[in-house]
């Protein structure tokens, strides 16, 4: 056996079964390997940004990292941003990029490149195989960093040390180490300050956290000590629905942001970070909180938020207490929105007709204003999103999430701009077959640019600006190039339109695309 | 004026009038500039590999960089792996990437990340902003560099030297360092060597030695020396077609690159490399020469190569000699292949029907292998390749050479698989109203990885190995992706059928794809 076998077997004893590929030359042994091992599900994406953003769906939804196969340093660079989105989720992710032989290195031939500096700003832990016997225990420490951190690995595989034998052997599953228990200083401390601060106290939540359970235990805590609980801006997994927590977000922009954090005091920080302000503008500050709030943590990402939470409602006394914020079901459908489409109507009908147990994913970054309110009453569903505000994760993101889950509706929900980053995606929905309803808002402009142009000051627009901020001439036909790629596609124009093909995708099972004209 | 002012002024004085661009919210003041400068082309990009890949195909044909606008860590990351085959085909680019205003950066954002390290294996100059008035002299630093080194620079701007004031100033051109002449001793030393080996001596040729006039003056030398002259296996540009030298390259197969260059005792370099192995093989070497052929340097990178070739020849005696290897024009058409369709039918009939003067971009990658060859005694055109093995160059080199030429025909030859990895370049060739026929070889697999399959010894694939391997289910419609992007389609499935098509889209302007079913 050679040292991609080994790779495979170290990542199947490990129970990771799940490899998201876009393969080349260097590649060729660990593709070879994959073929031994039915018992791998392969995947393949058309370009290498599909790939990383499907195992970051797929993670979010397994609670488990997928592989990935990516070649040489372009073929990663290719990968960065949904890896980027993915270290800002802190998904866990096995990133195996193929590279020349170790003897190669030194010609520079032309795919060359020094993939240590391009992985390291878009991973959490970066490694370099270096031999054939170094493949196994590589492969187990960066499952254990994924797991652990948790967050995104990558692993780099020389092409001889996939070729080059290594000694059988019986490999065994990789120890993980267990999240870190917050303090019982920690835990006692933090209580005070809330009883202390009460209703001008927060809990900024991510992560872990934001899971039914422990979202519910947080919510006894606000009941019992008057404190509220905000979720961070963007957020790898939201349990939502209603019967579980309505937990409101940071919103993106600064002005409104600042509004919704002005009185709090104590922010406790339970994995997440002091939120700041998505970008900078002139004259607004990048802190979203006051300066006189004090912010303490709770818990930091790697620690067992659970736990943490649990141990925080333990000291408050809280744990039975009634929790604060949970979301009444909606009432029965008092008609759907008619006439001509717009951004909300669409959001209200996906909200409206949301199956039990559907997965959405949220990439509709303007278009989608009003969506994660209007869910707070839905049935119970999963909310994944974008994280790290590199556009082109959702169309992706969606496919990680149906491998995962494959008797889960999931529905992506997509800008027209953003879903063009990583379009060829929807092949692989039709490749695969998964179960995904995606509804692009097709308004043809990077709207939320035309936004930040007034925030600049710049009200009317000459040619240059039109050109670069318009997707309009020509406007893109959603349905056509869905179909082109293999996945069923209709087009709306009015409200009714909509609802009618909304309500026929989710009665069908296998993808399909709704270019919502809004 | 603020400093995204100054950034376009430095830009325009010095006659960089095109930006490729893909904009998000820390580059508005540089788009409000823009705005300002109609003198400015701005071409969007849906994608930024679009916008580096059209970048570098623009330089090549105009002889000057295009400035590139890209947002952040994770926009750039995108852009990265054209930026990859621009620096192995030493383009000029300026690539202009906005970053988090300088005291934001504190606050680790979700866009936030190391764009130097990003930046650095892809770039030969990377340079941070540091204040407003910094703009001028780092954008002028830039554009020096680009032409000289020549290759690809990356300025960062953060937000805040983009909209920080800037005293007016008469912003001058920036001179630009002269090509390095090579030294009479070098020029001497080469001139005994090539007399010595003669026969068993060749050039090997790059960068702008490719160019009609050099390519001649070399051609000189060898009818002198009995020398012969090969190109390196990728390169930027080459000036083609009968009455100019008929350049061979050293091809991608190891065995057959070795046997080329197998009598090779002595290897001039003519700013290029020692030619090695794309990729390393188990068994086989990584230098393509003979451990006994001596290298010597006539010309590297940055040196005035024309220059140097035109004094080897002086020196030589060799100025006026009539120059080898000047290939005849093809005869007259014996008529086109017909009957069923095949990848060399497709390059036998785009090499018959080539119009004079027009533009190759060649990603054909298996299926283009006669293609090179077909075209030496085609009329005279421009042939530019995919440089440094990163796919999904084709579609975005052609809209950047068709920029920069606005009078000439371009015609991509383009795999299927690699299109797809910037598909969405097509709807820039719309938009632009761009002179392009796009010819995609459908043949619906990673033919070269079956290829390499076999090589490592893989002949039966099991299921894994044809999921990751093949593309056929289901097929890629690139009529109707082509058409949902604007560009008119049409497909072939005979030679007749694309002998017709080939014809229809010469005959008329503005982009057309053919899909090739091979």
């Amino acid at each position: 056996m050679n040292g991609a076998d080994r790779l495979c077997d170290t990542l199947l004893v490990n129970e990771v079964d799940v490899c998201f590929a876009n393969p080349g030359t260097s590649e060729m042994h660990f593709v070879a390997a994959l073929d031994r091992k039915p018992q791998m599900r392969c995947v393949l994406g058309l370009f290498e940004g599909v790939v990383t953003g499907a195992a970051d769906g797929y993670a979010r939804m397994a609670d488990k990292p997928a592989a990935t196969l990516l070649h040489c340093g372009p073929g990663m660079a290719n990968a960065l941003a949904n890896m980027h989105n993915a270290r800002r989720a802190r998904t866990p992710m096995i990133n195996v990029v193929g590279d020349h032989a170790t003897y190669h290195l030194v010609h520079d031939a032309p795919l060359t490149s020094d993939i240590e500096s391009l992985a390291a700003p878009m991973s959490h832990y970066v490694r370099r195989i270096a031999t054939p016997e170094d493949v196994g225990p590589a492969i187990g420490e960066a499952y254990a960093a994924a797991m652990s951190l948790p967050g995104v690995t990558t692993v780099i595989l020389p092409a001889d040390c996939a070729w080059g034998s290594v000694e059988p052997a019986n490999v065994r599953p990789t120890a993980v180490p267990a999240a870190k228990t917050v303090s019982a200083e920690t835990v006692r401390e933090v209580a005070a300050a809330l009883r202390k601060h009460a209703a001008r106290a927060a809990l900024m939540m991510t992560g872990s956290s934001l899971r039914e359970g422990p979202m519910a235990m947080a919510a006894r805590i606000c009941a019992t000590t008057g404190c509220r609980m905000i979720g961070q801006m963007s957020n790898g997994r939201i349990e939502r629905g209603a019967g579980r927590v309505a937990l409101p977000k940071v919103p993106y922009p600064v002005d409104i942001a600042l509004g919704q954090l002005k009185d709090i005091d104590l922010l406790v920080l339970v994995g997440a970070q002091v939120p700041v302000g998505f970008f900078a503008y002139p004259g607004k500050p990048g802190r979203l909180i006051h300066d006189g709030c004090i912010v303490t943590t709770l818990a930091s990402p790697g620690d067992d938020l659970p736990g943490a939470i649990d141990a925080l409602a333990g000291e408050l006394g809280a744990t039975k207490a009634t929790p604060a914020f949970i979301a009444e079901p909606a009432a029965p459908d008092e008609g759907l929105p008619t006439g001509a489409l717009d951004a909300d109507k669409v959001c209200t009908i996906v909200a409206t007709l949301l199956p039990e147990n559907s997965i959405i994913c949220d990439e509709s970054v303007s278009s989608g204003r009003v969506f994660y309110q209007q869910c707070h009453r839905a049935p119970q569903h999963d909310y994944i999103q974008l994280t790290g505000g590199a556009i082109g994760e959702g169309i992706p993101l969606a496919i990680g999430a149906a491998v995962a889950c494959p008797d889960r509706k999931v529905i992506g929900m997509q800008a027209d701009g953003s879903g063009m980053y990583t379009v060829q995606g929807l092949w692989t929905q039709a490749r695969e077959n998964l179960d995904i309803v995606t509804v692009v808002f097709a308004n043809r402009t990077y709207q939320i640019l035309h936004g930040e142009m007034r925030a600049v000051g710049v009200n009317e627009f000459g040619r240059n600006a039109k050109l670069m901020l318009n997707l309009d001439e020509p406007a893109l036909d959603w349905v056509m190039m869905a179909k082109g790629m293999g996945v069923e596609a209709a087009r709306a124009e009015t409200a009714e339109e909509f609802a009618a093909l909304f309500k026929g995708a989710l009665s069908r099972k296998g993808p399909f695309l709704i270019e919502a004209v809004i």
